[in-house]
């Protein structure tokens, strides 16, 4: 089927490759001139047969909005929008009451799998009317792994991005689980062979993983991951999943034990730490006045 | 080649039977005369061609420190201990030391794959001196997997489950992050499909794992888990993961929230939140006399 | 000087006692008739003489937000909003700049103290301009304790909210220490006398505040809480805290912790924990049919 | 009465001098021959009248054991130790039970107060029987604040010092609480008084305690803690709470993330992060082979 697909990036780009091996007429934007297909957005909504299916994949926030916003004065109702980034789930579903007023349908869609995906499938976790995810299926199927699986319609409009953000904050909680594995290991003088014993663990036990077998990849390049340093971003999805769980009284302890670690991680020195050795300082010191009166 | 089994249990007894299966000479020692070999340690060190090899899977604790102390009695020098029960590493290293002086080798043995391990081989982490860990080798190669991975010596006495304690606290971290995943989504509104949202993520992810496909079994069985209840034992090895934490000064937040839930799942009530709801109550209360004249 | 006190519950009502004891001038409105010294706000704004100060006592969220909208249509350019309630510091910027196009001024102020604060005096936090803050000051020095202190303007609009999230983030972590120490000394069989331990820290020890002393009545009142249901309501402030935390990036293991905890103490069953439960039943279980696929 | 007092530094010394100045005789036993009473512990005991009282004043573990070891072939029957140093529970159990066999008796004290504590008092915490307690009340009496309080039996040997651990394990967490709570003001833009905010504090708020008085009094002297770094010691004791908490299985996620926290200050680098880059590189990178195949 037709789409018009806005952002031909890494992700984007890869995408349009994949939809038109299996078939479908994808019509791309993008910023940069060399890869587009259209010069504007308007050339893009002018080329699409109504009604339009037009797949976002541009850099969450600003961006995506900004684009949003012009789509919304040049389709017209009944034409369907794909938010495939990177979008909150919160801002998702004002947006499809916004566009909803015009009737424009607006479907959200988190997609996962990496530079992997062009090849292997895509993992895709959509959210929207089923009238509308119905509409766009054939996309998601051509997205999705040639085996089968790798898709869900999760919910209403935000759902897909709202499991994404989940699957993000579960990813952020295994890293962190392996690394204090690691370092645990490595602190210890017991362990000789710390890539090794992570090299076993990928055949017959509990642990066994993706995530594992990238970490054995990493050590296998750098045993001792001497070459890197201990300095982590996080995206936003980490901080959306815990404040997500602060919103539903959900406790997370993991999951945000794993994205203060990142935090920390990032500073150079940290503030709450002075605090700790300030009073320290002042235990083993010099009277307190107002302390002491207290004190009898 | 020849090995003595002590502990014929479901783990024990499968893999007696493997070994059989790749061809080694296993003889059998358990406290149910119905599937042991010989009636007693003594009868078990008598049949076994000196110098010796004795595999214990027994509980462990005092049935492990039991058996070991009546075979040190029995076994000669140049024998060979391998406990392959979970004993806590720092036993380990003690029991070496003591042994040594008879003459009695040891080796750690940390074994992970439970009923599948039969069929599908064991992971296998062994501690030890390198001769004695070439002298087993055979034994360890017919238990991991036929297709070779699933086996590290990681160090010297200990060793072996020190990293297989590592194992299960970072089993506990990812089984949390899971978990936690789950209660958001659950507990938000928006995902109207969670069973089907964790099959999704079985392909393209990055949180693909043997857990996940265990949590989507689950879930096919009971969609909302309505059958169970929110109730966690711990492993010794969970705990011993935190002390060894603390004792190496190893941040270790994610494991040990973990570790900490699972006592939480187990308790009726929180004497902890009975004082949480004492000092709200009080803050709501009539004139504390003693504070209040601090206070001034 | 003169002032319209709009709600006039336990805390308004106390601080209006305070005011007048003071020689200030105020002219209250509720909703309970009986305790009104006017009918309506607009009779409030009328009987106030231009510029007016009126400070709101109402509770957070709509209700606040809803009198500062129908104050908004009757006060006039130069009037002073005070917001002494628990709106949320992002909710007083936005506020502040809606009300600064019809120049009404608005401070944000943070009082605590609760029921002894009408003889000890308040701890108030405010946040605004400057000018704002001067022209409001007898009215802060009337609700401060008498013999100084308690007082600080933190910063320009909500800060004074902020500053008051943040003691209330600091609360929960502190009361949660002293929590975690009860438990702990409850569940060991090595101290006899947990009330009395409490007490004597109160002389000579590090960890003496006022939280124990209260910690301290409440134990006398009842030793072993027995009367009590490990059940902890969270007021919004800690999950403020918390996102402002994440939002900001910082670190805040202990308060989060605090937060989760009282969470989980309200939870008739874990969610969470039923996916351990259901993954450790997993464990034990019969063949998976695509993980032992995979494992080999 | 009599005393014999060994360890005369700042603490001890100062315990002396309060003890002497409360009328008790106090010969003491340092390894600094500038300090001390008498030459030898042979000395000391030989100098004092049986039953005899001797007070124990050295640096925990190794030099406090040996301490004892060497006493305890001084001293006679009906003797009493009191181990006033930071011994933990576990080896007071011990100790006391090998003194016992001599028929010595054994009381540990857990003493709080620093320097302060010449002046106004000691916090003592005591275990052992009732009858060695009483024995040695009027040494607790005179070293307790005038004042009354500041004095616990908690219970049997063993007792003193697990309460003064979680003591110091609260004390651990309400520290964190308010390092997180400066943090975060100090990161937002919108608080321009931090000092003065936790200098207002000091009045009418729930959080206002000993520890508050000693941070407004670090702030005053460095206001952005500018001279420090966020390097964090901690004693034994921190350790021992998270420790006994694991073994009694009670949830202590505050106390612990305040351990935890410290542990991070001190590293250069974090291994475990480390990890979390070396995994994040990985998702970028080029194909995974074992990962691929397995993925489809």
């Amino acid at each position: 089927m037709q789409l018009g697909l806005i952002g031909l990036g890494k992700m984007g780009g890869n995408m349009a490759t994949r939809l038109r091996e299996k078939g479908h007429d994808v019509i791309g934007f993008d910023y940069n001139p060399e890869v587009r297909d259209v010069d504007s957005l308007a050339e893009l909504v002018q080329r699409l047969e109504a009604p339009r299916i037009v797949w976002l994949m541009v850099p969450a926030g600003e961006p995506t909005a900004a684009t949003i916003r012009e789509l919304s004065g040049l389709l017209e109702a009944g034409d369907l929008i794909i938010e495939g980034g990177n979008s909150h789930y919160v801002d998702d579903r004002k947006r499809a009451d916004e566009l909803k007023e015009l009737g424009i349908h607006y479907v959200d869609a988190g997609v996962s799998g990496g530079v992997w995906g062009r090849q292997n499938g895509y993992g895709i976790m959509v959210g929207g009317a089923p009238e509308d995810i119905e509409r766009a299926k054939p996309i998601f199927d051509a997205l999705t792994p040639d085996s089968g699986g790798g898709y869900v319609h999760a919910g209403g409009v935000g759902a897909g991005h709202f499991v994404k953000m989940v699957h993000n904050g579960i990813e952020y909680g295994m890293m962190q689980a392996f690394a204090e594995g690691y370092e645990l290991m490595a602190a210890s003088d017991i362990v000789d062979d710390v890539p090794g014993t992570f090299d076993s663990w990928r055949e017959g036990t509990v642990v066994r993983s993706w995530l594992l077998d990238l970490l054995v990849r990493a050590l296998e390049e750098d045993p001792e991951l001497a070459g890197l340093r201990g300095y982590a971003q996080d995206s936003g999805e980490g901080r959306w999943t815990v404040q997500a769980a602060v919103d539903h009284a959900v406790p997370a302890p993991v999951i945000t034990a794993a994205l203060f670690a990142r935090f920390a991680s990032r500073q150079e020195d940290s503030p709450a730490m002075k605090v700790i050795a300030a009073l320290r300082n002042q235990f083993g010191g010099h009277a307190v006045t107002r302390a002491t009166e207290d004190q009898a």
